[in-house]
């Protein structure tokens, strides 16, 4: 039997970096358990960030009115993606888990991160209309953000001056991940490891490498079921008023808007199946 | 007196688009109300997404262990930055108001201007640790998104699929905007034009036309008050207690963590001086 595969996006420039280092730490740990690692070193591949007519071989159906989605979902079909898209759609189609390894940019991922993410998530490739979140197309798969800030994790609790880190983490998690279908993971978060002694930064490493024994065991988070949501054009893609009605009564939840929960109690790190959905 | 300033920072690779002609609304609108308009083109431009060694010129510093962020604030107080870089420095310091006009791509901007955000937004220039929010370097200028989207307005609200809009904006508008100062103006949301009729696309854009008659005499969003929060590193930046216990009584709002409000009323689209922050 094939061993299983482990997909690495990482984005780091240097590789004497404590992204770098993450990175290593998991290609090691994955090694160790007999998978078969993939790392996609964006900066090292000078990987393409922006999504333009040559992301499609062959010429465009209509260049004078481009419209990338649509250009890309019927190259996808026609198999005339550029090489470098079709190289990361093997490496997507292999993996049973997906690592995002890189420092927060801005409150998201870097540039070059969400250039994979635009370019690689081909509708028709990653989504259709008809599969998205619990009937996403990878929803036999596992995926993860794995990240170092600038700030310090009480900036992001829900009482700290950025405000809560689900609520930023939530367009990666959800609109990414989610929404094509993975069991998301709790994230794994690296707080300023910039001013952080040296000792100080292995043991993390160290803590990383000991998650990493049994992350693949690990509950997924918990995001709100597509069940509850009227899948149709009509209903507008919106709660079911029974469904409403069921949690009319939570003081924080579903009732103050889906995903809006309550706020994870205070200096207590996201662990590994909390209900991180909901909770945002 | 020279003319104030706009600046449209603009993500779409067509001159044909629905977000073409939404950055050719606001160029002729202001244009017609005296201002020098400014476009930074990203496509057009073919903008560098990528934050690497070639932002800084004269070699980096330490080229082993590269760190982006140190490495540019360096190079822009020795005026060692790329010319590009310095370029949009110059428009947005010029600029009282500015506009990122784009594609929603994956519940965020498109990789070329998440590149833009990456490279030109320069710790120094745009941010110190001391100059954030409310004392942000940016304060006496505004900036607004003005996006179109794939989904329809239904699937944005609190009680649709994909979750309250608010919370998907959340990393752009206080991350990035709120983040250097800029007062937020309320988002310019155009659902799903390409399913949209001729007559539709044409009347959304006049009403656009209309928006930017009186948009700067718009009340920006409503965000936290720095004010609130402890904005010292023993007190960890959070909010101050007192302010905590004020606000405990709130049956939504900053007692469910300080960013996350009462959502709007269903079908609401979000209007010039509504609490957008206090929504989130």
């Amino acid at each position: 039997m094939a061993p299983k595969t482990v997909l690495i996006v990482y984005a780091h420039q240097s590789a004497r970096s404590f992204n770098s280092a993450a990175k290593d730490v998991a290609v090691e740990a994955f090694t160790q358990q007999g998978y078969k690692v993939i790392v996609s070193d964006l900066y090292a591949m000078n990987f393409k960030a922006t999504a333009t007519t040559e992301d499609i071989t062959g010429g465009v159906k209509n260049p004078e009115e481009f419209k990338y989605g649509e250009e890309t979902m019927q190259a996808w079909m026609e198999g005339r993606l550029s090489d470098d898209i079709i190289a990361e759609h093997r490496k997507l189609e292999e993996a049973e888990l997906v690592i995002f390894q890189f420092p927060m940019y801005w409150f998201g991922v870097p540039a070059i991160l969400k250039g994979w993410i635009d370019r690689v998530l081909t509708q028709g490739f990653a989504f259709t209309l008809q599969t998205v979140y619990d009937n996403g197309k990878f929803k036999d798969k596992k995926a993860m953000l794995s990240f170092s800030t600038g700030a310090m994790e009480s900036m992001f609790l829900p009482d700290g001056l950025n405000g809560d880190l689900n609520v930023t983490l939530w367009p990666l998690q959800n609109g990414v991940l989610r929404f094509c279908g993975f069991q998301v993971l709790a994230p794994q978060v690296f707080w300023c490891p910039a001013n952080s002694p040296p000792e100080v930064r292995t043991t993390r490493l160290e803590s990383w490498r000991a998650r990493l024994e049994t992350l693949l065991d690990e509950q997924p988070l918990t995001f709100a079921s597509s069940g509850m949501f009227d899948l149709s054009f009509s209903g507008g893609f919106k709660l079911r008023p029974e469904i409403w009605e069921e949690q009319s009564t939570c003081p924080h939840g579903i009732s103050t808007g889906h995903h809006l929960g309550k706020p994870l109690p205070p200096n207590n790190q996201l662990k590994a199946g909390d209900k991180r959905g909901d909770a945002v």
